[in-house]
């Protein structure tokens, strides 16, 4: 680890710099006035995979943003790598919550500050620069690829096409990606699943005009008691998602699987201490970890409807409205989902309003069997850099993506996440230490060593 | 009823000008930036009565908004006429529902389109063209006062506090009031009752941050859902309010009376198609002009949390918010209804969510007894512009500073107002008919004529 160690005290600060010149371009996938963000970043991968070494690399054009590719093959006999992550990035609201500005990255407190620190810019270019020292130092033994899409935030409606159109250009052993989190910056950990995700907009609608809620208050439905009146009754006081079929497909984890989970450190005290809450709610029967990791969930991640200004203003509004998400577990199909869902939805529906319950995207969970050969070397990448195995976990997020990948390529993800916990992904002041942002470039070529040696 | 006919003809132009000079200005007493404009309007409001035959007009200042005070004392001993009227409108969102810039009058259709058009500068400014009429004839058989507030949209702050300080230059046998509906064009009515009004602002707070709806959700509770689910609690499948108490001061009115009311021409199908709902929906044995007229309601007049902008951003949220109101009805107390739901509301909230409830403000309800002298000397004055007598009829609505009359100042007051339905006061597209402008003008000296005659 000497040579590595070596390489970045003497490169650091060109690695951070380029790593900024990255997070300041504001690539948010999900408003339509930043595409042509998406294809800066796009240009910037291009530049910086070239710069590290690659034999070429290309934009693509797709339906949607453009994916960046580049590859450099060593070998045609040599294992292959496709390092897979996104460009893009999520919205930044509420931005008076941010402490600096979310484009402008800096450095506090021994983390970058930044929307896109983590998730996924700081992350992805680790593999960027750990390339560049594997082929700056001609040990490079696998051949790589690189993949990064600009659509990872909603859903990657493109990539799935790409990859169909493109199979032989991505043919690989095995894919790589850091877009996950470990346990602690000393409990490190790799992610053995992902949960899927099906979101909806769901519009209620009463009558044609905002009213006068005195001369028709109490006569005419409000959208907005009802909206709340139907979201209310989906989840039941056991924490249980009361749409009818929504649970037939989930896996049962084995008790001797469940018990493993629990060996991961965890304290529930910390844990509402950190989120300053007195107390969780989930599905009973289930522990904190188990219900993020193994049981999915029902979340409203927005709501509107009526006056929401300054002051009181009387009125009995004509619509509302909620963007509504539930996270999925092996073998849920979201599109089965989306259905059971809608059809619930609308079947609560009172007469005296109308609903319509719009999909937004979704994609499937997915798993990872730990006898996986390339899992074996990615544990021995991180005994070389930690000192330690990594634990296998569940994450509760989704990269709908990743199944995709399995279906259409064939082929499986390791899902080598250096995030934290704290780095606030998705919320405001996200950012990601500098330490793990090191240990993610020192580990990464130990992945390639191993495997390449595993597939002599 | 030919002079008056006359005059208007031969003014109308002008008549309106003025009420364009005074609807032109945005004055919004909900909203601080408009502070001021309530000035420009209270100096609008002292010209024109001045021009119109006060003897003097000033401004007062409170310690909210001015009260622009006029009067013509014609004799110590005939019978004084109060009128109240109120300079600041409602805001104007949503602003892109609008047709026409809600500050820039037009005259389309034979109506009046702008913020304000009917409530209440539309329908105060008919009292300060009848006075005018009235003085340039020397037909005036009354003293007059003005009292043009600036708070009402807000709930009247201020005013308790001026009548209070200003007992005696108020004192005046009846108030005046234009600030209600009658049924239609054609059917005059006069409001013998008003509701009262309670609101709320409620918070509810999760976690201290915004969370990624994956790594979190199922494990954490979601201020959003949890608010739902409390909102949705408040009103059970009969359309009862649930909160415990709620309805024990209530009136029950007698049979007899509910009779009278329903005398008043009412179709739910012409009501539910203008309103393009399929159902109505209340309070289960009442019919709906006895759900707005003389029972209390709950709605939500606003609500927001998370993400709302475009797309689809998965969040788990720190908070979720609603505005809500219930208007009253006699004898409930606001201030009571206030604690009670307070109080409820807090005791539903589970203890994984903090729950904070804020008024925001509210005011007792009115009724008017229809044996009442200055009741009848307005029934004739319908009957002489109209042909037919006004039926009695209690409005959904609150002006909350009615009651406040009563108490301070021991003056009762009656509710002449010339609105429709139709009107979308509060609304965008708010409008007032000319022949309901003009109309007002034609009967309110009509008033003052048998009130004077009365009073000999």
């Amino acid at each position: 680890m000497e040579l590595i160690n070596k390489y970045i005290e003497e490169n650091k600060d060109r690695f951070l710099e380029e790593l900024f010149e990255l997070i300041r371009i504001p690539s948010i996938s999900s408003i339509e006035a930043h595409k042509p963000d998406m294809y800066k970043a796009a240009e910037c991968w291009k530049k910086f995979i070239l710069a590290a070494g690659a034999d070429k690399a290309e934009i693509f054009e797709t339906e949607g943003n453009p994916v960046t590719y580049g590859e450099k093959i060593i070998d045609p006999n040599a294992p292959t790598v496709l390092v897979y992550g996104h460009m893009d990035v999520m919205p930044v609201d509420p931005i008076d919550l941010w402490d600096t500005d979310p484009f402008e990255p800096v450095i506090k407190d021994g983390k970058i500050w930044a929307r896109g620190a983590d998730d996924d810019k700081g992350q992805a270019f680790m593999h960027a620069k750990a390339f560049e020292y594997m082929v700056k130092n001609n040990l490079l033994k696998c051949n790589v690829k690189f993949m990064i899409e600009g659509e990872e935030e909603v859903g990657s409606p493109s990539l799935p096409k790409f990859c169909e159109d493109h199979k032989e250009m991505l043919k690989a052993d095995i894919i790589l990606v850091s877009d996950t989190s470990m346990i602690a910056p000393d409990v490190p950990s790799i992610t053995t699943g992902l949960r899927g995700l099906a979101y909806w907009q769901v519009d209620v609608t009463g009558p044609n005009k905002d009213l006068h809620s005195g001369i028709f208050g109490g006569a005419v439905a409000n959208p907005c008691n009802v909206l709340c009146d139907m979201v209310g009754k989906m989840i039941d006081e056991n924490g249980k998602i009361t749409i009818p079929g929504f649970y037939d497909d989930v896996i049962e984890i084995s008790d001797e699987e469940r018990k493993k989970m629990a060996e991961a450190p965890f304290s529930l005290e910390e844990y509402k201490k950190s989120l300053d809450i007195k107390e969780v709610f989930g599905e009973k029967g289930f522990s904190t970890n188990e219900r993020t990791g193994i049981r999915p969930s029902f979340d409203v991640c927005g709501m509107w409807g009526g006056y929401t200004g300054e002051g009181a203003k009387t009125v009995l509004p004509s619509e509302a409205h909620a963007k509504i998400s539930s996270r999925l577990v092996p073998n849920q199909d979201h599109e089965k989902i989306a259905i059971l869902f809608k059809e619930y939805f609308e079947s609560i529906a009172p007469e005296y309003v109308k609903v319509s319950v719009t999909p937004l995207h979704g994609g499937p969970a997915y798993g990872c069997p730990i006898d996986l050969p390339a899992y074996i070397a990615a544990e021995k990448a991180y005994v070389d850099s930690y000192g330690k195995a990594p634990i296998p976990a569940r994450s509760g997020g989704s990269i709908p993506i990743i199944s995709t990948f399995e279906k259409v390529l064939g082929i499986k993800s390791i899902l080598m996440g250096f995030g934290l916990g704290s780095d606030a992904i998705h919320s405001p002041n996200e950012n990601y230490p500098l330490e793990q942002f090191f240990n993610g470039i020192r580990t990464i070529p130990q992945f390639y060593k191993h495997f390449a040696e595993m597939n002599k």
